[in-house]
């Protein structure tokens, strides 16, 4: 498989996917064209402003995106496509309007038989084994939160330490994790901003200029180095 | 009605409910028991750990608190209690017990018929109309986002002001609760921690340090003073 899932699509102060577009330049090399999944609407954006977004950036790399949203038949554009890129957003949306389209189950045998994939944020999470781990607000209820799972990991993505600071009762996102592994099995990777996974071939390994924060059930909590292999 | 809707049960530095004590003695006046609904399970706590912790703060008040876990058939056990309390924990994991023991419409109408009901937190998201705006992480699938509508309103407990300083690019408490007005219509209470509503008979007020944040549909978000009615 040839994909890679990201953090956030921008760094604080940074222009959109500015810091990782060399990474993306090489994941989409040699394609002319690939789909847009607009579906999780960051900042509530509609699909089309969100698609002309996607598209902005991509012309710089001399690559057409278009919208999932402008095909009758998703499923077939998707089938046609030979790479993809899913934004961030509302990762409830996002789930919501995949299955409710029957789309999750064909995404996930393109990636599998070797198309490239982005994802960012919300469409980082897609490629975990479930949305359970999301920091996203549950704004729409989807018919399940099961993901592509392909990885067998879930992501959280913008993790975000602990503020000793913050004067702030809430959950921390570690806190919410450690609640996520008294229900589930499943482990999972907390992808600081600026982080993200690369999977080339076989090698899935973790990128990017922070450590990565891997939890797993009945473990304490432990950091992995950029360059490691999951 | 007779109720009280915090956003927090422990304020940052102090002990649990205490800054809000007096208050609770009042809502429960007269009763020397109640029944406390450990579901969503704080941090991870067992329920019976979690039921230990309010038996230890009702005790001061001369009240003594069973664990709704402890009963064989829990809706009789509400229809038979004068009053409740509902943890603060996981929302998804409190919704989906609620629902899946038949709970949901049981308890609103023990609470409609008049008596005395406390929430904090996730125990305050399960009075509004559902729980698309809380902030928990969706660990569990539960089998519906509605809640019991005592008020016709979402609450967003612990509600947060944006940090200008915070070098993230995660979406802030505000963005989340307009991506949850582009799906729906429900007006969003955001609940700063310190605060609570409170319903005495017709009268549904917000009280306490802060000012309180509304989101309506279609309108700027503005701010509310303490006692201001609903």
């Amino acid at each position: 498989m040839n994909f890679l899932l990201a953090s956030t699509s921008t760094l604080f102060g940074g222009n959109y996917l500015e810091y990782i577009k060399n990474e993306i330049a090489y994941l989409f090399e040699g394609l002319d064209e690939i789909i847009f999944i607009p579906y999780a609407r960051a900042s509530g954006l509609s699909h089309e402003e969100y698609t002309a977004k996607a598209q902005k950036f991509f012309a710089e790399l001399g690559i057409s995106a278009r919208g999932l949203h402008e095909f009758d038949k998703p499923a077939e554009a998707l089938n046609s496509a030979q790479g993809y890129f899913t934004g961030g957003g509302n990762t409830f949306l996002l789930v919501k309007t995949m299955h409710e389209h029957g789309l999750m189950e064909v995404l996930k045998q393109n990636i599998r038989s070797g198309k490239a994939y982005l994802g960012a944020s919300a469409g980082s999470n897609l490629a975990g084994v479930s949305m359970k781990t999301t920091n996203d607000m549950p704004i729409v209820y989807p018919p399940s939160f099961d993901c592509m799972g392909i990885i067998p990991y879930n992501l959280n993505p913008h993790y975000l330490d602990p503020n000793p600071e913050l004067k702030h009762n809430g959950e921390t996102r570690e806190t919410r994790i450690k609640e996520f592994l008294t229900q589930n099995d499943t482990t999972v990777i907390g992808l600081r901003e600026g982080n993200w996974l690369r999977q080339r071939g076989e090698s899935l390994t973790v990128e990017g200029p922070h450590t990565t924060r891997i939890f797993e059930k009945n473990k304490p909590p432990y950091e992995i180095v950029s360059g490691t292999r999951l």
